[in-house]
Protein backbone atom coordinates (compact mmCIF):
# COMPACT_ATOMS: atom_id res chain seq x y z
CA UNK A 1 0.00 0.00 0.00
CA UNK A 2 1.17 3.57 -0.91
CA UNK A 3 0.15 6.83 0.67
CA UNK A 4 0.90 10.40 -0.13
CA UNK A 5 -0.11 13.62 1.62
CA UNK A 6 0.17 16.87 0.16
CA UNK A 7 -1.22 20.73 1.30
CA UNK A 8 -2.24 23.54 -1.11
CA UNK A 9 -2.42 27.18 0.59
CA UNK A 10 -4.90 29.42 -1.60
CA UNK A 11 -5.20 33.18 -0.58
CA UNK A 12 -8.11 34.65 -2.24
CA UNK A 13 -8.34 38.13 -3.67
CA UNK A 14 -11.94 37.92 -3.25
CA UNK A 15 -13.55 37.26 0.60
CA UNK A 16 -15.96 34.75 -1.79
CA UNK A 17 -14.63 32.80 -4.72
CA UNK A 18 -14.26 29.70 -6.72
CA UNK A 19 -11.29 28.16 -8.05
CA UNK A 20 -10.75 25.31 -9.88
CA UNK A 21 -8.37 22.67 -8.68
CA UNK A 22 -8.30 20.12 -10.97
CA UNK A 23 -4.58 20.62 -12.98
CA UNK A 24 -3.21 21.00 -9.72
CA UNK A 25 -4.95 17.75 -8.42
CA UNK A 26 -3.82 16.15 -11.17
CA UNK A 27 -0.28 16.95 -11.08
CA UNK A 28 -0.32 16.00 -7.92
CA UNK A 29 -2.20 11.80 -8.33
CA UNK A 30 0.65 11.96 -11.47
CA UNK A 31 3.48 12.65 -8.92
CA UNK A 32 2.28 9.94 -6.04
CA UNK A 33 2.73 7.20 -8.76
CA UNK A 34 -0.59 5.36 -7.39
CA UNK A 35 -2.06 3.26 -9.99
CA UNK A 36 -5.24 2.42 -8.49
CA UNK A 37 -6.91 3.88 -4.97
CA UNK A 38 -8.76 6.60 -3.58
CA UNK A 39 -8.17 10.60 -3.60
CA UNK A 40 -9.60 12.86 -0.42
CA UNK A 41 -9.03 16.00 -0.82
CA UNK A 42 -10.48 18.59 1.63
CA UNK A 43 -10.07 22.17 2.99
CA UNK A 44 -8.68 22.07 6.86
CA UNK A 45 -10.75 25.48 7.62
CA UNK A 46 -14.69 25.45 8.39
CA UNK A 47 -15.85 28.07 5.96
CA UNK A 48 -14.54 26.78 2.81
CA UNK A 49 -15.69 23.42 0.44
CA UNK A 50 -13.91 21.05 -2.14
CA UNK A 51 -16.61 20.25 -4.68
CA UNK A 52 -17.14 19.02 -8.15
CA UNK A 53 -19.19 20.41 -10.84
CA UNK A 54 -19.27 22.04 -13.88
CA UNK A 55 -16.34 24.51 -14.85
CA UNK A 56 -18.46 27.25 -16.23
CA UNK A 57 -18.87 30.61 -14.76
CA UNK A 58 -22.47 31.24 -15.29
CA UNK A 59 -22.49 28.29 -12.81
CA UNK A 60 -20.71 29.48 -10.63
CA UNK A 61 -22.61 33.07 -10.24
CA UNK A 62 -26.02 30.69 -9.78
CA UNK A 63 -23.74 28.92 -6.92
CA UNK A 64 -23.31 32.72 -5.15
CA UNK A 65 -26.80 34.46 -5.56
CA UNK A 66 -28.15 30.73 -4.08
CA UNK A 67 -26.43 30.50 -1.29
CA UNK A 68 -27.23 34.35 -0.66
CA UNK A 69 -30.55 33.03 -0.99
CA UNK A 70 -30.22 29.98 1.32
CA UNK A 71 -28.34 31.73 4.02
CA UNK A 72 -28.15 35.40 4.12
CA UNK A 73 -24.79 36.99 4.28
CA UNK A 74 -26.39 40.25 6.86
CA UNK A 75 -28.08 38.15 8.58
CA UNK A 76 -27.52 38.14 12.52
CA UNK A 77 -26.14 34.99 13.07
CA UNK A 78 -25.52 33.92 16.91
CA UNK A 79 -22.59 33.11 15.68
CA UNK A 80 -21.76 36.79 15.32
CA UNK A 81 -21.88 36.96 19.70
CA UNK A 82 -18.25 35.59 19.40
CA UNK A 83 -17.10 38.69 17.28
CA UNK A 84 -17.13 36.86 13.78
CA UNK A 85 -18.95 37.96 10.93
CA UNK A 86 -18.96 34.61 8.89
CA UNK A 87 -21.90 32.86 10.21
CA UNK A 88 -23.15 32.76 6.86
CA UNK A 89 -19.84 30.62 5.55
CA UNK A 90 -19.65 27.72 7.93
CA UNK A 91 -23.81 27.66 6.20
CA UNK A 92 -22.85 28.09 2.85
CA UNK A 93 -19.93 25.43 3.11
CA UNK A 94 -22.08 22.60 4.77
CA UNK A 95 -24.19 23.45 1.62
CA UNK A 96 -21.38 23.05 -0.99
CA UNK A 97 -19.92 19.85 1.36
CA UNK A 98 -16.52 19.92 2.70
CA UNK A 99 -14.67 17.11 1.45
CA UNK A 100 -14.63 15.28 -1.97
CA UNK A 101 -13.32 11.95 -2.78
CA UNK A 102 -12.24 10.44 -6.01
CA UNK A 103 -11.47 7.46 -7.49
CA UNK A 104 -7.79 6.69 -9.08
CA UNK A 105 -8.02 4.45 -11.88
CA UNK A 106 -4.71 3.62 -14.34
CA UNK A 107 -2.79 6.55 -12.54
CA UNK A 108 -5.51 8.93 -13.45
CA UNK A 109 -8.50 10.91 -11.21
CA UNK A 110 -11.14 8.20 -12.76
CA UNK A 111 -13.62 11.41 -13.90
CA UNK A 112 -16.76 12.30 -16.38
CA UNK A 113 -16.11 14.25 -19.04
CA UNK A 114 -17.60 17.50 -17.00
CA UNK A 115 -16.08 16.93 -13.68
CA UNK A 116 -14.08 19.74 -12.59
CA UNK A 117 -13.37 20.10 -8.73
CA UNK A 118 -13.18 23.20 -6.54
CA UNK A 119 -12.20 24.92 -4.05
CA UNK A 120 -15.18 27.15 -2.68
CA UNK A 121 -13.73 30.18 -0.17
CA UNK A 122 -16.47 31.87 1.66
CA UNK A 123 -14.26 33.75 3.77
CA UNK A 124 -11.33 34.12 2.00
CA UNK A 125 -7.97 36.92 1.51
CA UNK A 126 -5.90 35.47 3.78
CA UNK A 127 -3.76 31.60 3.60
CA UNK A 128 -5.89 28.84 3.71
CA UNK A 129 -4.99 24.80 3.76
CA UNK A 130 -6.60 21.97 1.39
CA UNK A 131 -5.65 18.86 2.44
CA UNK A 132 -4.84 15.94 -0.51
CA UNK A 133 -4.82 12.26 0.74
CA UNK A 134 -4.21 9.59 -1.79
CA UNK A 135 -4.32 5.86 -0.26
CA UNK A 136 -3.70 3.38 -3.12
CA UNK A 137 -0.89 0.72 -4.93
CA UNK B 1 -4.13 -4.73 -0.63
CA UNK B 2 -7.48 -5.09 -3.46
CA UNK B 3 -8.91 -2.76 -5.53
CA UNK B 4 -11.96 -3.59 -8.01
CA UNK B 5 -13.43 -0.80 -10.88
CA UNK B 6 -16.94 -1.18 -11.86
CA UNK B 7 -19.02 1.18 -14.07
CA UNK B 8 -23.32 1.03 -14.14
CA UNK B 9 -25.16 2.85 -17.30
CA UNK B 10 -28.46 3.75 -16.28
CA UNK B 11 -31.08 5.29 -18.72
CA UNK B 12 -33.52 7.31 -16.66
CA UNK B 13 -37.18 7.47 -18.03
CA UNK B 14 -38.26 10.34 -16.85
CA UNK B 15 -35.72 13.42 -16.36
CA UNK B 16 -35.95 13.32 -12.70
CA UNK B 17 -35.74 9.92 -11.02
CA UNK B 18 -34.68 8.41 -7.91
CA UNK B 19 -33.41 4.71 -8.18
CA UNK B 20 -32.35 2.37 -5.86
CA UNK B 21 -29.23 0.73 -6.44
CA UNK B 22 -28.38 -0.69 -3.01
CA UNK B 23 -28.83 -4.97 -4.87
CA UNK B 24 -26.49 -3.81 -7.70
CA UNK B 25 -23.79 -2.65 -5.16
CA UNK B 26 -23.91 -5.59 -2.88
CA UNK B 27 -23.39 -7.59 -6.08
CA UNK B 28 -20.52 -5.89 -6.93
CA UNK B 29 -18.98 -6.46 -3.35
CA UNK B 30 -19.79 -9.67 -3.68
CA UNK B 31 -17.85 -10.12 -6.68
CA UNK B 32 -14.50 -7.81 -5.43
CA UNK B 33 -13.82 -10.74 -2.63
CA UNK B 34 -12.57 -7.86 -0.88
CA UNK B 35 -13.82 -8.27 2.96
CA UNK B 36 -12.93 -5.34 4.62
CA UNK B 37 -12.18 -2.12 2.98
CA UNK B 38 -14.24 1.09 1.69
CA UNK B 39 -16.76 1.84 -1.47
CA UNK B 40 -16.61 4.61 -3.26
CA UNK B 41 -19.58 5.36 -5.84
CA UNK B 42 -20.22 8.23 -7.34
CA UNK B 43 -21.92 9.33 -10.63
CA UNK B 44 -19.34 10.16 -13.24
CA UNK B 45 -21.96 13.69 -14.02
CA UNK B 46 -22.65 16.95 -12.87
CA UNK B 47 -26.42 17.01 -12.57
CA UNK B 48 -26.66 13.33 -10.71
CA UNK B 49 -26.34 12.25 -7.49
CA UNK B 50 -25.16 8.98 -5.21
CA UNK B 51 -27.13 9.55 -1.75
CA UNK B 52 -28.01 7.16 1.05
CA UNK B 53 -31.55 7.47 2.59
CA UNK B 54 -34.87 5.35 2.74
CA UNK B 55 -36.50 3.29 -0.04
CA UNK B 56 -39.92 4.73 1.25
CA UNK B 57 -42.04 6.30 -2.17
CA UNK B 58 -43.44 8.82 0.05
CA UNK B 59 -39.78 10.23 1.46
CA UNK B 60 -38.59 10.03 -2.47
CA UNK B 61 -41.85 12.45 -3.26
CA UNK B 62 -40.74 15.19 -0.71
CA UNK B 63 -37.15 14.96 -1.57
CA UNK B 64 -38.68 16.61 -5.35
CA UNK B 65 -40.96 18.93 -3.88
CA UNK B 66 -37.82 20.18 -1.38
CA UNK B 67 -35.42 20.47 -3.97
CA UNK B 68 -38.12 22.56 -6.57
CA UNK B 69 -38.65 24.93 -3.78
CA UNK B 70 -34.86 25.20 -2.89
CA UNK B 71 -34.21 25.62 -6.35
CA UNK B 72 -36.92 25.85 -8.87
CA UNK B 73 -36.46 24.42 -12.36
CA UNK B 74 -38.27 27.29 -14.21
CA UNK B 75 -35.97 29.94 -12.52
CA UNK B 76 -33.59 31.87 -15.29
CA UNK B 77 -30.26 30.82 -14.54
CA UNK B 78 -27.00 32.06 -15.61
CA UNK B 79 -25.79 28.72 -17.03
CA UNK B 80 -28.75 28.99 -19.00
CA UNK B 81 -26.66 31.38 -20.80
CA UNK B 82 -24.71 28.66 -22.60
CA UNK B 83 -27.82 27.29 -24.02
CA UNK B 84 -28.46 24.48 -21.34
CA UNK B 85 -31.58 24.70 -19.23
CA UNK B 86 -30.39 22.41 -16.48
CA UNK B 87 -29.10 24.93 -13.76
CA UNK B 88 -31.58 23.87 -11.30
CA UNK B 89 -30.17 20.00 -11.55
CA UNK B 90 -26.63 21.29 -10.82
CA UNK B 91 -27.96 22.87 -7.53
CA UNK B 92 -29.93 20.25 -6.48
CA UNK B 93 -27.02 17.57 -6.63
CA UNK B 94 -25.49 19.83 -4.41
CA UNK B 95 -27.96 19.47 -2.13
CA UNK B 96 -28.26 15.46 -2.60
CA UNK B 97 -24.57 15.04 -2.19
CA UNK B 98 -22.08 13.73 -5.32
CA UNK B 99 -20.55 10.86 -3.80
CA UNK B 100 -21.37 8.41 -1.15
CA UNK B 101 -18.52 6.15 1.12
CA UNK B 102 -19.55 3.38 2.65
CA UNK B 103 -17.11 0.44 4.94
CA UNK B 104 -17.17 -3.03 3.77
CA UNK B 105 -16.96 -5.17 6.64
CA UNK B 106 -16.69 -9.35 6.91
CA UNK B 107 -17.76 -9.11 2.80
CA UNK B 108 -20.49 -7.01 2.94
CA UNK B 109 -21.89 -3.43 2.72
CA UNK B 110 -21.74 -2.14 6.78
CA UNK B 111 -25.34 -0.99 7.33
CA UNK B 112 -27.90 -0.07 9.44
CA UNK B 113 -31.35 -2.07 9.12
CA UNK B 114 -32.38 1.04 7.15
CA UNK B 115 -30.00 2.40 4.78
CA UNK B 116 -30.61 2.35 0.48
CA UNK B 117 -28.25 3.64 -1.88
CA UNK B 118 -30.15 5.74 -4.63
CA UNK B 119 -28.75 7.44 -7.72
CA UNK B 120 -30.49 10.80 -8.18
CA UNK B 121 -30.95 12.23 -11.55
CA UNK B 122 -31.94 15.29 -12.24
CA UNK B 123 -31.31 15.71 -16.17
CA UNK B 124 -31.64 12.04 -17.46
CA UNK B 125 -33.80 10.06 -19.90
CA UNK B 126 -29.76 9.43 -22.23
CA UNK B 127 -27.21 7.23 -20.73
CA UNK B 128 -25.34 8.11 -17.34
CA UNK B 129 -22.69 6.46 -15.59
CA UNK B 130 -22.29 5.38 -12.37
CA UNK B 131 -18.46 4.44 -10.96
CA UNK B 132 -17.85 1.95 -8.12
CA UNK B 133 -14.63 1.88 -7.10
CA UNK B 134 -13.88 -0.98 -3.89
CA UNK B 135 -10.18 -1.07 -1.87
CA UNK B 136 -9.13 -3.23 0.80
CA UNK B 137 -8.50 -6.52 0.86
CA UNK C 1 -3.00 -3.04 4.54
CA UNK C 2 -4.22 -2.41 8.30
CA UNK C 3 -8.21 -2.09 9.10
CA UNK C 4 -10.22 -1.30 11.76
CA UNK C 5 -14.30 -0.96 12.82
CA UNK C 6 -15.95 0.43 15.42
CA UNK C 7 -19.32 1.17 16.48
CA UNK C 8 -20.26 3.88 18.85
CA UNK C 9 -23.99 3.71 20.37
CA UNK C 10 -25.60 7.29 21.50
CA UNK C 11 -28.82 7.76 22.86
CA UNK C 12 -29.26 11.75 23.18
CA UNK C 13 -31.51 13.67 26.34
CA UNK C 14 -32.67 15.91 23.29
CA UNK C 15 -34.97 14.77 19.97
CA UNK C 16 -32.57 17.44 18.08
CA UNK C 17 -29.11 17.32 18.82
CA UNK C 18 -25.70 18.27 18.37
CA UNK C 19 -22.58 15.67 19.94
CA UNK C 20 -18.85 16.76 20.10
CA UNK C 21 -17.18 13.45 19.21
CA UNK C 22 -13.78 14.05 18.26
CA UNK C 23 -12.25 12.97 21.27
CA UNK C 24 -13.50 9.75 20.95
CA UNK C 25 -12.48 9.45 16.98
CA UNK C 26 -8.95 10.42 18.28
CA UNK C 27 -9.05 7.86 20.78
CA UNK C 28 -9.98 5.35 18.12
CA UNK C 29 -7.42 6.30 15.53
CA UNK C 30 -4.53 6.02 18.48
CA UNK C 31 -5.81 2.27 19.23
CA UNK C 32 -6.34 1.39 15.49
CA UNK C 33 -2.20 2.10 15.29
CA UNK C 34 -2.63 3.40 11.75
CA UNK C 35 -0.05 6.21 11.06
CA UNK C 36 -1.57 6.63 7.00
CA UNK C 37 -4.96 6.31 6.07
CA UNK C 38 -8.23 7.69 5.84
CA UNK C 39 -11.10 7.00 8.54
CA UNK C 40 -14.86 6.90 7.22
CA UNK C 41 -17.37 7.95 9.81
CA UNK C 42 -20.89 7.69 9.70
CA UNK C 43 -24.19 7.10 11.49
CA UNK C 44 -26.41 4.06 10.52
CA UNK C 45 -29.23 5.28 10.59
CA UNK C 46 -31.36 7.68 8.03
CA UNK C 47 -32.31 10.67 10.30
CA UNK C 48 -28.70 11.47 11.67
CA UNK C 49 -25.72 13.12 10.22
CA UNK C 50 -21.92 13.01 10.99
CA UNK C 51 -20.39 16.50 10.32
CA UNK C 52 -17.18 18.72 10.96
CA UNK C 53 -17.70 22.68 11.49
CA UNK C 54 -16.96 24.76 13.99
CA UNK C 55 -17.46 23.74 17.99
CA UNK C 56 -19.28 27.23 18.87
CA UNK C 57 -22.37 26.92 20.50
CA UNK C 58 -24.10 29.91 18.96
CA UNK C 59 -23.23 28.17 15.56
CA UNK C 60 -24.97 25.04 16.39
CA UNK C 61 -28.22 27.05 17.26
CA UNK C 62 -27.96 29.13 13.99
CA UNK C 63 -27.48 25.23 12.08
CA UNK C 64 -30.75 24.20 14.14
CA UNK C 65 -32.97 27.03 13.03
CA UNK C 66 -31.47 27.31 9.64
CA UNK C 67 -32.59 23.68 9.15
CA UNK C 68 -35.92 25.16 10.22
CA UNK C 69 -36.23 27.57 7.93
CA UNK C 70 -35.44 24.74 5.17
CA UNK C 71 -37.35 22.06 6.28
CA UNK C 72 -40.25 22.93 8.91
CA UNK C 73 -40.21 19.99 11.52
CA UNK C 74 -43.97 21.02 11.05
CA UNK C 75 -44.72 20.04 7.81
CA UNK C 76 -47.45 17.54 6.21
CA UNK C 77 -44.49 15.91 4.12
CA UNK C 78 -45.63 12.60 2.20
CA UNK C 79 -43.41 9.89 4.18
CA UNK C 80 -46.03 11.54 7.53
CA UNK C 81 -48.28 8.95 5.44
CA UNK C 82 -46.65 5.83 6.65
CA UNK C 83 -47.09 6.68 10.44
CA UNK C 84 -43.74 8.60 10.74
CA UNK C 85 -43.62 12.23 11.78
CA UNK C 86 -39.39 12.71 10.76
CA UNK C 87 -40.13 13.70 7.75
CA UNK C 88 -38.27 16.80 8.49
CA UNK C 89 -35.56 14.74 9.66
CA UNK C 90 -34.30 13.00 6.26
CA UNK C 91 -34.16 16.16 4.94
CA UNK C 92 -31.88 17.80 7.24
CA UNK C 93 -29.48 15.15 7.35
CA UNK C 94 -29.63 15.50 3.72
CA UNK C 95 -28.17 19.00 4.21
CA UNK C 96 -25.70 18.25 7.10
CA UNK C 97 -24.63 15.06 5.07
CA UNK C 98 -23.99 11.58 6.05
CA UNK C 99 -20.61 10.97 6.60
CA UNK C 100 -17.23 12.49 6.79
CA UNK C 101 -14.18 10.77 5.61
CA UNK C 102 -10.89 12.16 7.22
CA UNK C 103 -6.69 11.90 6.38
CA UNK C 104 -4.86 10.36 8.91
CA UNK C 105 -1.42 11.44 9.28
CA UNK C 106 1.65 10.45 11.63
CA UNK C 107 -0.86 8.51 13.09
CA UNK C 108 -2.91 10.99 14.12
CA UNK C 109 -6.18 13.02 12.12
CA UNK C 110 -4.67 15.18 10.12
CA UNK C 111 -6.85 18.32 11.05
CA UNK C 112 -7.12 21.88 10.99
CA UNK C 113 -6.99 24.40 13.86
CA UNK C 114 -10.57 24.75 14.02
CA UNK C 115 -12.05 21.17 12.55
CA UNK C 116 -14.48 19.47 15.33
CA UNK C 117 -16.74 16.46 14.24
CA UNK C 118 -20.39 16.43 15.26
CA UNK C 119 -23.07 13.95 15.37
CA UNK C 120 -25.89 15.60 14.38
CA UNK C 121 -29.40 13.89 15.89
CA UNK C 122 -32.52 14.89 14.35
CA UNK C 123 -34.68 11.96 15.67
CA UNK C 124 -32.82 10.82 19.13
CA UNK C 125 -34.02 9.64 22.28
CA UNK C 126 -33.23 6.07 21.83
CA UNK C 127 -29.98 4.02 21.07
CA UNK C 128 -28.38 5.09 17.96
CA UNK C 129 -25.08 3.80 16.23
CA UNK C 130 -22.10 5.45 14.54
CA UNK C 131 -20.15 3.59 12.34
CA UNK C 132 -16.21 4.53 12.31
CA UNK C 133 -14.00 2.48 9.71
CA UNK C 134 -10.42 2.49 9.37
CA UNK C 135 -7.86 1.65 6.18
CA UNK C 136 -4.22 2.65 6.23
CA UNK C 137 -0.72 0.74 7.41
Amino acid sequence: MKTHTKYLTINTQERIQFVNITDKIREIVEESGVKEGIILINPMHITASVFINDNESGLLKDFKEWLEKLAPMKKDYHHHQTGEDNGFAHLWRTIMGRETSIAITDGKLDFGPWEAIFYGEFDGQRNKRILVKIIGE
